[in-house]
């Protein structure tokens, strides 16, 4: 996504530190007292603009979400809708996705979510697709034993390695959809990006697998 | 497909031995034989009339094809496109999928092809669905370790479950397409109905899965 740089948006991030949460790493373990409960911890990696998160925080209020954009620029909108919304059960870290383990401990997180992810078509940058084995790892250290990802994407490359990165890691396929916006799915939360691709009619690519327990 | 019924087709077949093998019970574990060579087998579950398995045959004269389908009125055609090609290095069964462990010992077989099989809609049709468990085990008990199932579909339901019925059973996804004609892959040989139906320009799903040793 190209972002209009916003030099006040890191003052503004700042300013409301019960949405968006500073030093992460001194919640590692404990993300219950944050949210004042124990419920189940859904995080989205990438979260944009963050229409989806605040969405379902809005949609599913026992449920506890945790948006992780790097880009401040693009978070700031995401603070807004929170604001707005004045949502107890969403929060943003203003952080990188490659320090998840600085944040959470193994078991803090129920479920991740993976919303247009930047597919990065080029062979030499498959490190950087956060579908890699490398993400897979970093996800599985921090998810509760048979966490779950859900992931969905109009990029159809990205899909077919996700699909094919997915089951060279072992994880368990449990549902998939190459049009979601034709499939019976319900509850579906639009991202920002998918309402605009989706009106030109191209489908919408949609997963969900679980990490398996070594037996 | 609907077919017209052809009563002179049983005759045909009969009549060409060397291409349709009657008693094919009688070469299980000893397939070579039929083909005067060692190559690799690989069979089409659900020939129809034949055109993929004929072509296939003709780019690769160093692989043995069989081409299983159980409709005598369309596999008639089938035997008119070898009687027409001569090829040495393809047969044809006129018999049930569901008799394969009948004709083919485990190891014999080192690909299955399933190419627009009949996608069952209804959920209490699943078990009809060629990509259904019971089916797989089938394909297990007659392939190699690390057989491969090929598997290409215009519907977009049957190729979603097959995805996720190949990940329950543990097969491993080596490659996937969500638009085959639209991928990189080459050496594509085209059913009949293949033709037709991308003409239209609807998406062909294609994906290769991979038995795993157990360990």
């Amino acid at each position: 996504m190209r972002v209009r740089n916003k030099p006040w948006a890191k003052e503004k991030l700042e300013s409301f530190p019960q949405f968006v949460i500073h030093n992460p790493e001194q919640h590692k373990g404990k993300w219950n007292e944050v949210f004042g409960n124990s419920n189940p911890l859904h995080i989205e990696v990438g979260t944009g603009k963050g229409r989806f998160v605040t969405g379902m925080a809005q949609s599913n209020p026992d449920i506890n979400y945790i948006g992780i954009e790097l880009a401040d620029s693009v978070v700031v909108t995401a603070l807004d809708r929170i604001i707005e919304a004045n949502l107890p059960n969403v929060k943003l870290l203003n952080q990188n996705a490659n320090d998840l383990q600085k944040f959470f401990d193994k078991g803090d997180v129920d479920r991740v979510y993976l919303n247009f992810s930047d597919p990065w078509p080029k062979k030499r940058h498959e490190k950087r697709r956060l579908t890699y084995k490398t993400f897979l790892d970093l996800y599985e250290s921090i998810l509760i034993d048979g966490g779950e990802i859900h992931f969905k994407t109009d990029n159809r490359g990205l899909f077919e390695y996700s699909l094919t990165s997915f089951s060279e890691y072992g994880l368990l396929l449990t549902y998939v959809s190459l049009d979601l916006h034709k499939s019976d799915y319900e509850g579906n939360i639009m991202t920002e990006y998918e309402e605009k691709f989706s009106e030109k009619g191209f489908p919408i690519y949609r997963s969900e697998v679980k990490f398996q327990n070594e037996e």
